[in-house]
């Protein structure tokens, strides 16, 4: 059984409504239909302290959400966009990773090695191209995997405000994004479960 | 007198109708209600040969160009989107800037200090913020200065296929973004043409 | 007289030592010499809320540093690079400028136009470029100017680990760079102060 | 059989020394420790004809280069920095493979997928992380897959002008990174070799 733990990168606390949620339950939902159980964390609503360690002491929350990033097969990163780049706590995420570096496995790899990442972006407009890249590197450099079309997005028309959680439906081409990357993540993760890379 | 030159970094040869064109044009027009007198080149017409050097020598196109950009006081730094990023021809057009760190003005200043840089993105999709960031960072380093606002753009929703010349009239957030980037760009053109930076 | 407000956006509290810290010194101290007054910040050492509003409610300390920005001619803008990125601090900054494209001065222009950025990056290695191209896209998008080459950076070699607090002595391109762009900054931030964009 | 085919993105056409072609053999030495036979290809060599065809008609080279492109399992994308970016080669490459989001293989797939890309960057200085984010975003969107820590770089210090090519030695961090680049390419084309993703 694979397992699948979905960041949310909002910079909304709970409960009100997220746009990044709503393609983080998506992204959830689709890789459900290849087996794999997931959660979904909103991370702003935790206190992430800043710094690069895995555990950065007293009121840090973070060491709670690294233990379900390391449990599961399938890390699903979702941010919202502002100013054409992903957001601060986003960015929290990937400096607290950061400490991975230097942990192994028992078997002497990183530790992060034979983990699958996806990416999920929404804005109200431009910036998804971007923020996947800069994703997509950080994430690969700490031992994640990427499976072919890794990502999935939505953004309106340039200098639009449309937020994604008021669309009146999820787009054709945005569904069929989510479902690719879900259903490449699936096959992914169980290849690297079943056949992890050398140590 | 303030001159403009506008470089359309299109992958698409004259005469085939161009949407980087269409921008270069609607911002050599913002431009001249402030005064400013321009041109525009589809780089892609001419043999811009690889490298970093001002001339690459026999057949190169770019030293003509070269004289372009250096005798106008603003320079319209326009290009299509491909994969989420600038085209190969706006490259290109970076990589022979380079040269220019290397080279004064009489008053032993680098040479493309008192030059103004505004930048125009367009594609069917994503990708404009990111390409701005990257035009600015380049062309800035060289020495052009970027005034308040110095970029307009249009793309449509994630993963559409509209070009921006089949829309049928400009949208009017496009068209205020453009208006200020050529505005703004009038301005601190003239300042810096009247009290250049300090040697 | 001009004025600088510098944003140290280290993500170590005070009162540890900060390569970034020492970069912000450099750089006011560079707009020193050209008569600028300026003041520095360690914004970690304060509870921005995270969010897009100029003031978050309670318990948020955006709001006074919001005033020092408006309140200066010169941003300074100094980050360090985590993962090849900038930090979640820096970030964080960004987002809460967000709010200011909605706010105008009293001619009724974009509360940040006339005011000039510049960027200083510091990092055990890579990343620099990349980082300033996204400081720039962002803050001028908000209504900052860039001088002439308005950047400064410092990085080791490719996957080195030596901090610029640790270092002998500033390289002599970094003091050179970190000059320049002090330079331009005052000089802009002046001519723009006695003639301001158009309304 | 495992192959490769590297793709130098250099700007400097043969028979001149190049860094990037340096990495790229190192690159392809690594995965021959895997059993992974490699061919290397200086793109500037050829005339790529700018667009996003897969083939743009008479005197363009690409469809040689494609065909190798495709009938290998790895691609191993390798460019020199300029400006902090990757080079108009590099990005040409990239365009040319956009053409690619619309053929399909035997069962339908998206034609690139089953295929693995891993990256290499030179540079005197600065820019690795970025052009490795962009080149990544942009070859996972066409279909390769991205092995673990599937990047390899060597840059100098900050404004420092060192050639790759001009080294006493590999640095042990780079050669390193290579070999991990190459290990993990390795085991991941054969998972996809072997257990394709589904149609």
């Amino acid at each position: 059984m694979l397992t699948a733990i979905a960041l949310n990168c909002t910079l909304t606390p709970s409960p009100a409504a997220s746009s990044t949620e709503k393609l983080a339950t998506e992204m959830l939902d689709a890789l459900a239909e290849h087996g794999v159980t997931g959660t979904q964390l909103r991370v702003v609503d935790y206190n992430v302290t800043p710094g690069v360690e895995k555990d950065m002491g007293e009121g840090d929350d973070w060491p709670g959400i690294r233990e379900k990033v390391l449990a599961a097969d399938i890390l699903v990163f979702v941010t919202p966009t502002w100013a054409g780049q992903m957001s601060s706590v986003a960015r929290s995420v990937i400096e607290r990773l950061d400490a991975e570096l230097s942990e192994q496995d028992a078997a002497g790899r990183p530790i992060l090695f034979n983990h699958v990442a996806i990416v999920g972006v929404v804005g109200n407009e431009d910036g998804a191209h971007g923020i996947v890249a800069h994703a997509f590197q950080a994430l690969n450099d700490y031992g994640f995997t990427i499976p072919a079309q890794g990502a999935t997005y939505w953004n309106g028309e340039a200098m639009h405000t449309t937020d994604y959680k008021d669309l009146d439906e999820t787009p054709e081409a945005v569904a069929s994004a989510t479902s690719t990357a879900a259903q490449n993540a699936a096959h992914l993760a169980a290849l690297l479960k079943e056949r992890p890379y050398p140590a």
